[in-house]
């Protein structure tokens, strides 16, 4: 676990966001740029399609990605071995989920797990978690951008533990 | 007015997004998918700074456009001539709004406007607005990549007037 925090949120537990093997870098690159916003700290499970150098990614975060928390993570067996260790939650976005997105009842340290834009998370990461939510769309449409869903999501989840900035 | 709607609402009043004068194609891109699979209808408010069919707004849209309902408006004076007339109340978001978003009472006929990821919205459009609404970000940020907002935005007024799909 490689954790590069500028601002850190001083061992409190907040309401996380986690990228399964993110691959296009515009989208992460949004995502650290709306933790940064937001006060979420951001985890970034590799391999990734890019590298976090990636000029995509930087355009998309600006210089907002100085202000991120990125904590990156060398496979999902180091992140879930690491997530358990903390004791912490793991809800995960998917267009499978059971659960409606506003329907459920976030925890304060939950941490929110999204999957790739081209294939979504694989039954491992979806296994793992203690709930599967999806957000409700139209019938015809296949999915939302992830870093858009992940917007939808964070801001829900900060809503109702009462951590919006 | 041109009305390119290959779904239409019915003629039930719906919440509405409007983008002013847009000037980032993917941006305006992402907003159409997200307008899509919610069920939003989307107003863009010329002039924009690339034509519809610029190909990276088809790039960030998707096949998503052709489900979305894309209202187009000659300029400002022409889309307030349009909306007064339907008695459509307008909320827009700022940077610099004094109320934050989840404190505001959503109505199921708001129209919610964001303005240009470059200049936000100018005093005309702010001044024209029932309610100047911002979403709460931690200090030292500017802003929210404005599809981000978007998101976040038109995903609490569906929550509250229980729009969502």
């Amino acid at each position: 676990m490689e954790r590069a925090a500028i601002e850190d949120t001083g061992g409190y537990l907040v309401i996380d966001c986690a990228l399964f093997e993110p691959d296009i870098p515009q989208n992460a690159g949004a995502i650290l740029r709306l933790g940064a916003c937001l006060g979420v700290p951001v985890h970034v499970i590799h391999p990734t399609g890019f590298a976090i150098s990636d000029r995509n990614l930087r355009r998309a975060g600006l210089d907002y990605l100085s202000r991120a928390e990125l904590i990156q993570h060398d496979d999902w067996p180091s992140f879930e071995a690491w997530r358990r260790n903390a004791g912490r939650p793991l809800i995960a976005l998917s267009t499978h989920g059971c659960v409606a997105l506003h329907d459920h009842a976030f925890r304060s340290d939950d941490i929110l797990l999204f999957g790739r834009e081209s294939a979504g998370l694989p039954d491992a990461a979806t296994d793992a978690a203690d709930a599967v939510l999806r957000i409700p769309i139209r019938p015809g449409n296949r999915s939302l951008n992830v870093a858009v869903a992940a917007a939808i999501a964070i801001a829900e989840a900060l809503r109702q533990t009462a951590q919006l900035p």
